[in-house]
C-alpha cells in the first residue's frame, strides 16, 4: 500500500543557536515523504519552481518517493526563512515568499485517486478539500493545518474537517480551533467537529490521541541533542501514516503504535538541519528508538 | 512504615474561574500529608498559630495523620491568597502572611528520628537541611522546591541538594536551577548537584523521572474538570512516598509505580477546592485511575 500527500516543497533559510543553513530542502511535504519513505511507498503532489535543484528531486526519486505528482512551475521555489531562539521553542519568521507556491492547484495523479492513505500536509483547506473531491475512496484521511489557517480561514477549514478521520493539531493549535484551554476537552470538542481521532502534539512533551472512547498518551522521546525543530510536526506525520501505509491496518491498536512512530521519526528530524537527521538512520534505528519508547513510558501494574 | 514530612500548614483563599473560598486548609504539608494516609502512616511536622480550627487539627488525626510534630504557636496562621486566570496555568498571588510560618524551625519528634522514607516540602532550604540534621538514617529523602528559593537560596539549596535522594521539580524550576532550555539535559544536570533521582512535574503534560540510567515518562490522567491546581505538586508527592512507604520498596522498578500514584493524587486533587477532591475519594478510586493510566500509555510492540 502507498501514501498519498499533498503539502509544499520549500527552500528552507534557518538559524538556530547551533548553526544556520540556506535554501535547505524544507516544507511540510517534504519532510512528511521523506519520514514515511521508510515504511512505505509514498506519492508527493506539490509544486516547486524552476530553480528548484534536479539532485532534490533525484533524491526523492532515490528514496522511492513517487514524484509524478510534483510539479514545476514558471518561477521560484516556494522560500521560507526562520531563526530560532535560545530554547528552541519560539521561532521567528523572517521572510515568506510563496513564489510558484502561491498558486498552486494541486492535480492527484491519474495513478494515485484510489489511494488508501491520504495525508492534507498544511495548505489552504480549501485546496486540502480539493484533493478530497479528486480521491475515489481514501480508508484514512489525515489533516495537518496551523494558526494562521485557523484564524483567517476557519469556514473553510471546519468543511475540510468534516472529511477528515485523523486530525494533527499542535496543543496551541488545538485550543485555539476549541476556544477551550483545558487540553482534554479541547481534544474532545475537536472530535465533535468531524475526525474520528485526533492527534495534539506537544513536542517536547509527547503526544496525546483521542478517539471517542480513549486517550493515548505518548511519551516523547528523551531528545538531548535538538538542533533543529523545523519539520517535526510533518516528520511525526510521515511516521505514523507511513506505518498505516505499510501495514495497512487502522485498528485503535495500530493507531497507537503509528504515533510511536511519528514519534521516532520527530526524533530523528530535530537533530539536524532539513532532513538530514532522517536520511542518516536506516530502519534499525527506528526500531531501536521504538523499542526504547516502550521502556521509557512502562511500568509495572 | 511510615513517612515523615516537613512544610507548611496554610489557610489559602483561592479564586478561580469555577468559584472561590477562604481560609481554607492548604499549604505543602498538608496537601502531602493526605495525599500519602491514603498509602500508609504520615508524621507531619509544621507550625500553625493559635487561630487554627481545632477541626483541621482533628481532621489530620482522624486520617491517621501524627500531628505530634505540629506545633501551636502564640500568633496568626500562614495565609496564602491566589486568583487563577482562564487557563488555570498562570496564577497571581494576591497576598503572602508567613506569619508563624516566618519564625518556623522544624523540630523532629523524638519517636520519629529514625523515620525511613522522608519529604522535605517547599520551605527555606537551610530548613530542610535542618531536617535532614535530625534523622538518622533514612533509606529516602525526597525534596520539593521553588522558584524563589532556587533564586534567592541557592548556595542554601545546593547544600540541601547534596544530601537529597529524589528532587521534585516543575519544568521551569529545573530549567531554572540549571540554566539549560533542553529539559532532557537539564534533568541529567540535577543528577550532577546530588540527587539519584529527578522528578519533574509537568503539570498536564505527566512527569519525566530520570536516574543516571534511565527516563520513565509518565502520562498526565486526562483531568477533563480542572477546578483548582493548587496543591497538585504536594499531593503528587505524597502519592509517591505514599507508595514508597507502604512498599518499603525504593527499587526503580517501585518508583515508576510511585510517580503513577503521586500522578493520580494529584488529578483528585485538581477536582475541587483544598482537599475536597482527595477526601471524597476511597482506595478503589485510586486503583482505578491507576489502571486507567496504565491503559492511557499502554502501545503494543
Amino acid at each position: 500500500m502507498s501514501v498519498l500527500v499533498v503539502g509544499s516543497v520549500a527552500l528552507d533559510s534557518v538559524k538556530t543557536p547551533f548553526g544556520a543553513v540556506s535554501d535547505a530542502l524544507g516544507g511540510s511535504g517534504t519532510y512528511f515523504s521523506v519520514a514515511a519513505s521508510f515504511f512505505t511507498e509514498v506519492s508527493l503532489v506539490a509544486v516547486v519552481g524552476t530553480d528548484f535543484p534536479e539532485e532534490y528531486i533525484d533524491f526523492f526519486k532515490a528514496r522511492g518517493i513517487d514524484t509524478s505528482g510534483l510539479t514545476v512551475e514558471e518561477g521560484e521555489t516556494f522560500r521560507w526563512a526562520g531563526v530560532y531562539g535560545f530554547d528552541l521553542n519560539d521561532r521567528d519568521t523572517i521572510e515568506t515568499r510563496l513564489n510558484v507556491f502561491e498558486g498552486f492547484r494541486p492535480v492527484i495523479p491519474k495513478s494515485r485517486v484510489n489511494s488508501e492513505f491520504v495525508f492534507l500536509g498544511n495548505i489552504i483547506p480549501a485546496l486540502q478539500s480539493s484533493v478530497l473531491d479528486q480521491v475515489a475512496r481514501p480508508r484514512l484521511v489525515t489533516c495537518d493545518t496551523m494558526n494562521f489557517y485557523i484564524e483567517g480561514y476557519r469556514e473553510d477549514l471546519l468543511e475540510t474537517m468534516k472529511r477528515v478521520d485523523v486530525m494533527v493539531l499542535n496543543d496551541a493549535e488545538c485550543r485555539q480551533i476549541t476556544g477551550e484551554p483545558n487540553l482534554i476537552k479541547a481534544a474532545r470538542k475537536v472530535l465533535e467537529l468531524g475526525p474520528t481521532t485526533v492527534i495534539v502534539k506537544k513536542g517536547e512533551h509527547g503526544a496525546l490521541m483521542a478517539t471517542p472512547d480513549v486517550f493515548f498518551s505518548a511519551p516523547a522521546y528523551p531528545c538531548e541533542s535538538v538542533f533543529d525543530p523545523t519539520g517535526a510536526g510533518d516528520a511525526f506525520a510521515g511516521g505514523f501514516m507511513g506505518h498505516i501505509g505499510a501495514t495497512g491496518d487502522i485498528s485503535e491498536v495500530n493507531l497507537r503504535r503509528a504515533v510511536i512512530y511519528g514519534t521516532v521519526m520527530a526524533s530523528f528530524c530535530v537533530e539536524q538541519f532539513s532532513v538530514d537527521g532522517m536520511t542518516s538512520i536506516d530502519r534499525s534505528d527506528i526500531e531501536r528508538r521504538f523499542r526504547m519508547l516502550k521502556q521509557v513510558s512502562h511500568f509495572e501494574p
